[in-house]
């Protein structure tokens, strides 16, 4: 039997690719290790989201002196790891109750490998088919010398929903998107955190003025150790103590887990490729084209995190639909990068990019001019009690297209929508200041950066 | 001498109009009775937003339990009035430092009246003109008989930002948009409100579906007494009596206030404007055209609260700007309504209008189908412990463009935004639903009301 398709893994990007090629056929196969939910409902966005969404309510009760009322507040946070795992199980229950419609035969529950470019072996069994999606996904990185001295008290985002209590206290390695999302909102909670970040660099904004006022907004409120990792942990007491050095002196702190947050690594490694080609031995190294994910030349197409720099869901179930038709039209194959980027960091205030960064667009040498834009006297964000940070846009020379924003402020994740699609619409500058701003409203701090860009194009 | 344009009003119509006409021609006069500062400002949209938000962050701290925190509060509102006159001074300075810098000759202070179709009267003083804008806006409605009754007891939106304390209690007279969003705000405030609505409607939506699902939503929270207004206002120990009637039988309450929230009066009557023509006595007959605003065939315009529907401070300002062109380039003379409207209020969860209303599609007998999705068991409104409301989406049958959508969830503030500028980019049904969504968003309930109309329309 020679399927159209197996798919490998049925996280986000799986289970999208198996609902799109389930429209055009019957001949698919879909093999998956482990629990048939998605990273990202599990231990991914949606238990960070609840985390998050608790400690920002929690931190706005607490700060009611922004908008004008003196409050005194008793919190009891003993039930929020409970509140989160509820609500993860509802939401992973959701997704397992779809995959359980499918038919059987379409399901396989095992670890599989690749024998040659046209054969996956799995529990023992071989299984051929004319293309391939690989959508095994990623884990995250734990390391594994710290393994030997704390255990298990070195949590990875995997992990770390499944503490029955929030910690007394936490360290969190690395300032990426996860570990400052984690962070502060542990923090916001009242854990006693302390981030060590290899970088000054937090967070996923890439414009050097957005970067730095994100610096000094995020550690007035937060415990980071720039520039600062850990030189040893070890137990004691129960609690992990890390050592660590300021200013050639080492200092200690102890705390209850240390959480790594230090990124991802596929899952890749996992499927022996090697039986593929002999030279798709190192995964970092794979010949994988960055615009239709194929590998090499084969009719073998990755989708989701597995290849990916930033994993966010919306593109995991894209590439997953697109990688079918790639695979049903091989040899014929097109494009999966088709819209503009869409990032959001649930940080507060939040980061977002919409299209193009600022380090792309200098990096292409794009002829650019940047319109910038401070919340910290912007009407509405100053009624909410919300007004910092500062967003930029950047618009094409030439066109006077816009080409991408960068956000740090509150409601990113609603404006990052308004302007990723502006900039898919090609839509010029000229054509957005004509359109509609509802005052007052965050909306109408977005008007200021385009204002502010046309001074400078129109010099 | 002859002006190019008389504005008469300085407020967000006239400012915008003063400052457009300015880069064409200096030979311009604006005539103003009263502050120089915006409706908006003063008394509109930023103290009532003020108010709104503090209300709001202090009913989400008071329900931590929406997102798993138990948690005990005890707030001192006795500030709040301060705090909302702070910003509200903050806001009209930044209004009125503007409007100083303007050229004395340019200002005249005083209660003008037309003595001819191109000639105004202002202290004593006759001013002729090749063109007017009349963009004297409007004053809230006040029942007179009541006034005999109680006196200043009795408030308008004018005067209830005023007070120095909170009242203790309150009955607002009206369902609308601002009765809706004061009556609201001042009972999350603690003060004990009564709303009398002269029918079952509440707020700004035209959707039978979303305005059921409203009027169930806020009768949970508010006391609203449908289809009731007070038989008679008294005045017993310095407290409003109100006496009203249900089921046949009269009941009475007593208030600290009464606050008139009916609806607003062109303030076009002050203008005498019968003496351009003797038919122009009745203002709400007056022949204005409902796309250029132009009054009759004359050189004279009308833009912002003056003549609307519905008071809304981005299309007072598009108003004002679009008058000066056809002022300059009379008699040429173009519509001014070319934008998609867009209607935001600020209750909780929010409504709001982006395009065509469902009423107007209806009456216009356009042929459209309807995408619905209720947010109660959205994603991300159920991480934020928002999960209530629900949003539609208006799909012409033809052309499959989205025409409009109406909003009764949180943060539609935002994405109405998104789906007015779609509207305006002319987009079809099938570019929305290839748009990014981000993961996991309130936006992705947008996306749910649109495949819920792709069914309707495919079938």
């Amino acid at each position: 039997m020679l399927y159209d398709i197996i798919i490998l893994g049925a996280g986000t990007a799986g289970i999208s690719a198996y609902k799109e090629a389930i429209k055009y056929t019957q001949n698919i196969l879909v093999i998956n290790e482990g629990p048939w939910d998605t990273t990202c409902a599990r231990v991914g966005c949606m238990p960070s989201k609840v985390l998050i969404s608790s400690a920002n309510r929690l931190y706005d009760a607490q700060h009611l002196d922004q908008v004008g009322i003196e409050a005194k507040i008793v919190a009891d946070t003993s039930q929020i790891m409970q509140h989160i795992q509820q609500l993860r199980d509802r939401f992973s229950a959701a997704t397992l109750k779809d995959v359980a419609k499918w038919p059987q035969e379409h399901k396989i529950n095992g670890k599989a490998h690749f024998v040659n470019a046209n054969t996956v072996e799995v529990n023992g069994q071989q299984y051929q088919a004319k293309s391939f999606i690989l959508a095994v996904g990623s884990k995250p990185n734990i390391n594994l010398e710290w393994q030997t001295h704390i255990g298990n008290k070195q949590l990875s985002s995997d992990q770390i929903f499944e503490l029955e209590q929030l910690p007394k206290s936490i360290a969190v390695i690395g300032s990426g998107v996860i570990s400052i999302e984690l962070a502060q909102a542990f923090h916001r909670l009242g854990v006693t955190t302390t981030i060590f970040a290899r970088s000054k660099k937090v967070g996923s904004l890439s414009s050097p003025y957005l970067q730095e006022l994100a610096q000094n907004q995020l550690k007035k409120e937060l415990n980071i150790l720039f520039e600062t990792l850990p030189d040893q942990v070890s137990l004691q007491d129960n609690q992990v103590k890390i050592d660590y050095t300021v200013n050639g002196k080492t200092e200690s702190i102890y705390v209850d887990y240390l959480l790594n947050a230090t990124g991802r690594t596929s899952l890749l490694s996992t499927l022996q490729l090697q039986n593929i080609h002999p030279e798709f031995q190192q995964i970092k190294s794979l010949p994988i084209h960055p615009d239709t994910k194929q590998l090499a030349d084969y009719p073998i197409f990755v989708a989701g995190d597995a290849f990916s720099a930033t994993p966010i869901q919306h593109e995991a179930a894209h590439e997953g639909r697109m990688a079918v038709h790639n695979c049903l039209n091989y040899p014929q194959i097109s494009s999966i990068k088709t819209r503009p980027a869409l990032g959001i960091m649930f940080s507060s205030p939040e980061m977002a990019t919409a299209g193009s960064s600022h380090q792309h667009l200098t990096e292409q040498k794009i002829d650019f001019v940047t319109g910038q834009s401070s919340f910290e006297r912007q009407g509405r964000a100053i009624v909410l009690g919300k007004n910092m940070g500062a967003i930029e846009v950047y618009i094409a020379k030439d066109s006077r297209q816009l080409l991408g924003a960068e956000f740090f402020v509150e409601s990113a994740e609603h404006m990052v929508h308004l302007l990723n699609w502006m900039i898919d619409e090609g839509c010029t500058i000229d054509e957005i200041l004509s359109k509609p701003f509802y005052h007052p409203t965050l909306e109408e701090g977005l008007r200021s950066a385009f204002k502010n860009a046309k001074i400078k194009l129109d010099q």
